[in-house]
């Protein structure tokens, strides 16, 4: 057994009004390349309290489908608590990213990610600007 | 402070058409016990978009009680984009995983997965169609 | 590259009636500190099958938001089938945690979680009764 290895990274990525969806497949498996690292986990995590990850197959369909089930667990028109102290108005978007989850722990294999086919890697931003999202990538392995 | 080894492995499990929920404890357990790894981290990712991993007291009534709220976040009857462009009828399949989540990261102790005695580690399949799944593992640890 | 090293540890909190929302940040950078590692990642995983694990930023409006949309997920007053075999009255609890997910992968930068400022980690006890909870913790890094 080797010793496995630590790379610590980033990436970035600009998303419209929320809820957006991108997917950053490429720019992870960008990062195992650089790594060097061949087998082994790759940890993501956005940074901020309204984004979150997930996967999913990344056609325009299943994009538009995610969104609508996504504002229905915390609908924009909604009451929220948040807004009554802030009036910032994205009450709903503190709410989809907890319930969505702002981690994923993901394979990696012969160098890249062990995804199937039809399935990306996204970084949603349920808040209700414009945001520039950083995502902390951590890759263990040998 | 010992350096920590990588293993990479996976577990393969039939499910029946989604919302289907199987216990994949034991499978994880297996592979826990042939890494010969005694304390760290298991990752586990289902590879594929139409399934999810997460844990519950895995009894009869538990597993029904999560079905129904899972179809109630994306109802099979409902109309859904990725239908209309694919018509192979899983709309609300891809909808359900993708908020369930792929991934799981879970602790290693004493040569076992750190569970509590009533949690269960289950792998669902959303899709409606019956699937072989693959989830991908990997142990890091010591 | 140097090789990684693991450190496997735990916190234990107390919490009220479901759902209950306990910011865990601090104890979480204590562990942290503790194991000397700088960069790499922390792999949380709360014990038991009503407990759940997520980032929110935690003030009093956000936290009043997210209790109201787990109840909404699964409601404490429906009919669920493990009451019928149990009558513990935790059929939602357990519904809710599953949907929530009982684990995270989060960075460790410089010493510390890679958090975004106004972004807690956060321990939801969904069961009905106060309980204390064991969240085991996996840092691996450098």
């Amino acid at each position: 057994m080797l010793s496995a290895h630590v790379i610590c990274d980033a990436v970035h990525v600009s998303l419209e009004i929320g809820p957006d969806i991108v997917d950053i497949t490429s720019n992870l498996n960008h990062l195992v390349g650089k790594s060097k690292l061949e087998n082994g986990l790759l940890a993501a995590s956005v940074v901020g309290s309204t984004g979150s990850l997930t996967t999913i197959e990344y056609e325009p369909g299943v994009v538009e489908d995610l969104k609508r089930a996504i504002e229905n667990i915390a609908p924009p028109g909604d009451v929220y608590e948040h807004e009554m102290a802030w009036h910032d108005g994205n009450g709903h978007s503190h709410v989809q990213a907890a319930m969505m989850g702002p981690s994923i722990a993901l394979p990696v294999r012969k160098g890249r990610l062990g995804l199937g086919t039809w399935q990306q890697v996204v970084l949603i931003n349920h808040d209700n600007k414009a945001r520039k999202r950083r995502v902390e990538v951590t890759i263990i392995g040998v």
